[in-house]
């Protein structure tokens, strides 16, 4: 079982060199504290093998899934098949499973066989599995998610994985303050330094918003939320606390 | 003179839980894409110094200078000025400068002297620079440009820095194609290993645009994409380009 953790890879040019806005950074963001997972590092590195594999590299130190976004076709900027590969210490082998259902989708789309460059995305880690959906499947090898960038294709093939995803849900409280960050630093650290099994997290607006800072407690355990939000009201000024609000945890929505 | 390029390492804890989308990435690509800086990375880790301090070690080797978002608050979780300082291997240092800006500010804005938890952000790594607007100056040392989350004041003390980042602008041109990556990979493929001195991208559309793909010649050598263009005009079978579109580099837009 893995650590309900995950790091995002996105092999991304086209993002550095502003050519299009990353979507699949934020939605997963979304979609992963749904589930439970602890989100912990996106990286955004270049369409290189070398780049990309030391990114997947030291995310899979870090987290329990590696899910990295785009360079999944069939053209010479497409590399993160072989990046993972080389992250993995494994060779790049033929999938003639991954080849069949490559041929069948061109098939059907353009009426013949699919020409040997788009057989090149059926070379893939050694011991990478198919999951899901048998004509569109999803790569998956030692925990690492390899997922096209096209945002709709994204979408699909990450919700094909989630119901392996075993999240434990976050419990969140919000304490909305009148007053700025100054003046409740030292009471604040107070209660991260005696409450180490929350993260405490502190916002400041400088906008019209009704409050002028918002501090975030959150834990998988219910218990240590209730145990530093009180922690938390008993310090800070009374004066200070606009209001405190408690959403109801996420439901992990299993695809 | 630093190399013309940068790496944006974003103090992410809200961007990696999905409380915000960060507004810094996208906008500071498209900003250095005009400045003429290559975006080599983006970096979104927790907000702990260990992580902080790995990412901005290893994006500096990579890129002439590394772009730092958020965690420069007086709060417990604002730990980027220490991550930093790690980074570089300089102690932290109080700059009395600095501690005189922050009062001041606190001054007009409370009527107060600020409390010793704000001065914390004057708490930098030694031989930090401040840049700019003396009244809110840009922090930079060591090619490390340590700047706010908040959107607003991120721009604003980018915008500050920009007139001494020495970009060389990008030249691009794009190929409409009416036909899939699969068509077209091959011949692409041998233009790709002709010109190592262009970026060559390939961006398929699976949507209702009138291109299935969509190719982009780049270089900062404005005659090394037109003889790459060239070649891939040469070697694209002709009924396969919808039109090819070559748009002027943009001006260096320093503020």
């Amino acid at each position: 079982v893995r650590d309900p953790s995950a790091s995002l890879v996105v092999v991304g040019n086209e993002v550095l060199s502003a050519k299009v806005t990353d979507e699949n950074g934020p939605w997963l963001a979304g979609r992963l504290r749904r589930l439970g997972l602890e989100l912990r590092a996106i990286q955004t590195v270049r369409d290189r093998v070398e780049e990309i594999a030391e990114a997947v590299r030291r995310e899979r130190a870090r987290s329990g899934w590696v899910i990295t976004s785009g360079g999944v076709g069939p053209t010479h900027d497409d590399v993160t098949l072989e990046a993972v590969a080389e992250a993995l210490g494994r060779p790049l082998e033929r999938s003639d499973e991954l080849a069949r259902i490559i041929d069948a989708v061109h098939q059907r789309m353009f009426g013949e066989p699919a020409p040997e460059t788009a057989l090149r995305m059926a070379l893939v880690p050694a011991g990478t599995e198919r999951l899901g959906d048998a004509g569109y499947p999803t790569l998956v090898c030692d925990g690492v998610v390899m997922l096209p960038g096209v945002p709709r294709f994204f979408r699909y093939q990450f919700d094909q994985l989630a119901p392996l995803l075993l999240g434990v849900p976050f419990h969140l409280a919000c304490v909305y303050l009148r007053v700025g960050e100054e003046q409740i630093a030292a009471p604040l650290a107070e209660v991260a330094r005696a409450h180490p099994d929350v993260e405490l997290g502190s916002y400041p607006r400088f906008d019209e918003a009704d409050h002028r800072v918002k501090l975030t407690v959150e834990a998988r355990d219910a218990g240590a939320v209730d145990r530093a939000l009180a922690a938390l009201l008993r310090v800070l000024p009374e004066q200070a606390v606009l209001r405190v609000e408690r959403p109801a945890p996420a439901e992990p929505d299993r695809a």
